[in-house]
């Protein structure tokens, strides 16, 4: 049988270089049909040090291993067909094609705005990946590792225009800017990969803080020698004076307290993800409300952080002026409905397009004493005009 | 200057046709140096058809919008490079190629189990999208969708060697076989893309259910005509003759009540998606085992659907047995630490490799008069030997 002569041999490249270890795949392919030697990740780790295994401290080995299993570029890399990614905007933007996952979505087969606020992080992350700047922290680069500081946001700002559907090809862009003498602005656009059109948008701003004091760091010089070339000034939101985020209190209208962060809330620096906390936002609005309406923003402002033995308090608190306009313009409705004789809920509602609903809200920290604000925010909404996946 | 010839307007777009109204933006951007016409997405949907956009009816438009968007294909493709996959094993086999996003691991960098079953399903539904078989349901096919069927999951079985890492490329394969008369098997194997060593592995066990009456469903002719000829007999798990679940009652050691579905828990067959079952599972367990433990395994057995209305009760019992043993074992480690005089927590504690321990879990709906069982389910754990990210 000639498949009994088949024999593919291919052998580990391993070599070491000013304390780095790499190696690769041993593929050992000597069959009638196929056997393949697997080596342990142990096995991996240990090979190629010129000493016996049991002699590798067992830091160097796990240090080693990740490298293997990461491959964490120390280079800038213009394209990586894995993530695919590449390097635009004159090497200093990154651009992400993404498909939307079955998981992604909710119901009406939308992506939901927690799935964005993934992506989002996913391509920064993968941005900086891309730039050879990457330490193995939650997106610090290798000067901030060495300062033992880690990033946080201060701000997000995100418009949906379009809510991608269910296996909808899209290209998310993302590109850096300066913010003020010690912080970074990070900025986003999602484009549908067929059409062109823009989905979404959002910008925030990040800071530094210390991994273990948990406290605000100026941005030491090596850091900002790393990052300032990266710098552009394109603007994703043209934003004015942002509005200011009134601070909420027990009076506010819907309350939802002794929230509990999960262990599976928690992220890479081990605090709650902020993605979370819009969830805790939105599940405090009436289910009512929620299942007529779509959301087209949200403004965040993250005050503290979150840690996982927090009980966390939400609060929100629906626009009032709103409120009664919307009254007038039910009744507008039922006039408009009456007299043309078409029957409610129909594509008539079209006509208050740019009708629009606000909340404001906030996350605090039950404290003995005092609660402790983690995140004002505001969230606008506009009615959904049908349960179908593409309205918009 | 050449901006100054720089033109941008935009001009609503509306027109109403069978009591339905839509509306949308034409942005016309005229410009000296890149001018790009985009398309609104009504435009796009009413685009060749061949008649007018006004003559389309609005469930044509939606179905073509949505066609367009997704691009799901009607004949079988042997590769897509969105996705990354490729069809595999002489034609019927799919394999996609996947990193680890940074929002799919916790705190220690590594993959969780439900991040996995998310890509189990992401990978089975891309699969069949690959096959031209689906019709836009959840996985469903053209002759299932005929038949108002949908897929539901009787049974699943996975396997978890080694967490996947934050930024680690993997490879999925997932293949079909069949169960009995009226099921359908799926398995997947995940593969580490630079090592080749298997991470994990799994075999689940699917039924169809009438979408209407939610009544399991015999498999019709025309249905078994379209899937056959992708089965194939590869099993990624050898099961003897599955162990039997004990049903748990009240008694159990830990219960979780009043568990309730969120928002985000439903999935596009409008049910709670079963990987939330998971988590619903493991948040019964102490925290104190969970923080030194890792999963390796679980069976799950579904028997009813949840709703979203629903409120679930979760029941959760550790194998008797075991704990006695991880005493006598744990006083056996203790004398073997001592006589040899190496510090616990290093890697001496791989002499235990072996030690498992067990878990009976039963999420049942609370019903006035009795309650209904919606999963029985095991899950098999050993002990972490590090905190680090690749332990296994």
């Amino acid at each position: 049988m000639a498949a009994a002569f088949s024999c593919s041999v291919s052998f580990p490249f391993r070599y070491s270089r000013n304390g780095n270890r790499y190696r690769s795949r041993v593929d050992i392919k000597i069959n009638a049909s196929s056997s393949t030697r697997l080596h342990t990740l142990n096995e991996i780790a240990g090979a190629g040090k010129g000493s016996s295994p049991l002699a590798a401290t067992t830091e160097n080995r796990h240090i080693a291993e990740e490298q293997i299993r990461q491959k964490i570029p120390t280079q800038k890399q213009l394209v990586d067909s894995y993530r695919q990614g590449l390097i635009t905007e004159r090497g200093v933007g990154y651009r992400q094609t993404v498909v939307v996952r079955s998981y992604e979505v909710g119901p009406y087969k939308t992506a939901t705005l927690e799935s964005l606020l993934n992506l989002f992080q996913e391509t920064a992350l993968n941005h900086v990946w891309m730039s050879g700047l990457l330490s193995n922290g939650f997106g610090a680069t290798h000067g901030m590792m060495r300062n033992n500081l880690i990033w946080v946001v201060s701000r997000m700002h995100v418009q949906v225009d379009h809510y991608p559907i269910w296996g909808e090809v899209l290209e998310f862009d993302t590109w850096v800017g300066a913010s003020g003498k010690n912080g970074m602005r990070r900025d986003w656009l999602v484009r549908s990969q067929a059409t062109g059109i823009t989905y979404a948008r959002a910008t925030s701003t990040w800071v530094m803080m210390n991994e273990k004091t948990r406290r605000l760091s100026k941005m030491p010089e090596e850091v900002r020698d790393e990052i300032s070339p990266w710098f552009i000034e394109k603007q994703a939101i043209k934003e004015g004076i942002p509005e200011k985020i009134v601070k909420l209190d027990e009076n506010a209208k819907y309350v939802n307290s002794d929230l509990k962060p999960r262990r599976s809330d928690l992220d890479m620096n081990h605090h709650v993800n902020n993605v979370k906390y819009v969830r805790w936002m939105q599940e405090t609005i009436p289910d009512k409300f929620l299942e007529s309406h779509q959301l087209f923003g949200i403004v965040l402002e993250y005050r503290r952080e979150c840690g996982s033995s927090d009980r966390v308090q939400s609060l929100c608190q629906p626009d009032e002026d709103e409120i009664q306009t919307n009254g007038v313009e039910q009744s507008l409705l039922k006039n408009m409905v009456l007299t043309s004789g078409m029957v409610e809920g129909n594509g008539y509602l079209g006509l208050l397009d740019t009708k629009t609903y606000g909340y404001t809200h906030l996350l605090q920290i039950k404290g003995k004493n005092r609660n402790e604000e983690i995140v004002r925010g505001r969230t606008r909404w506009r009615k959904k005009y049908s349960t179908l996946p593409y309205s918009t």
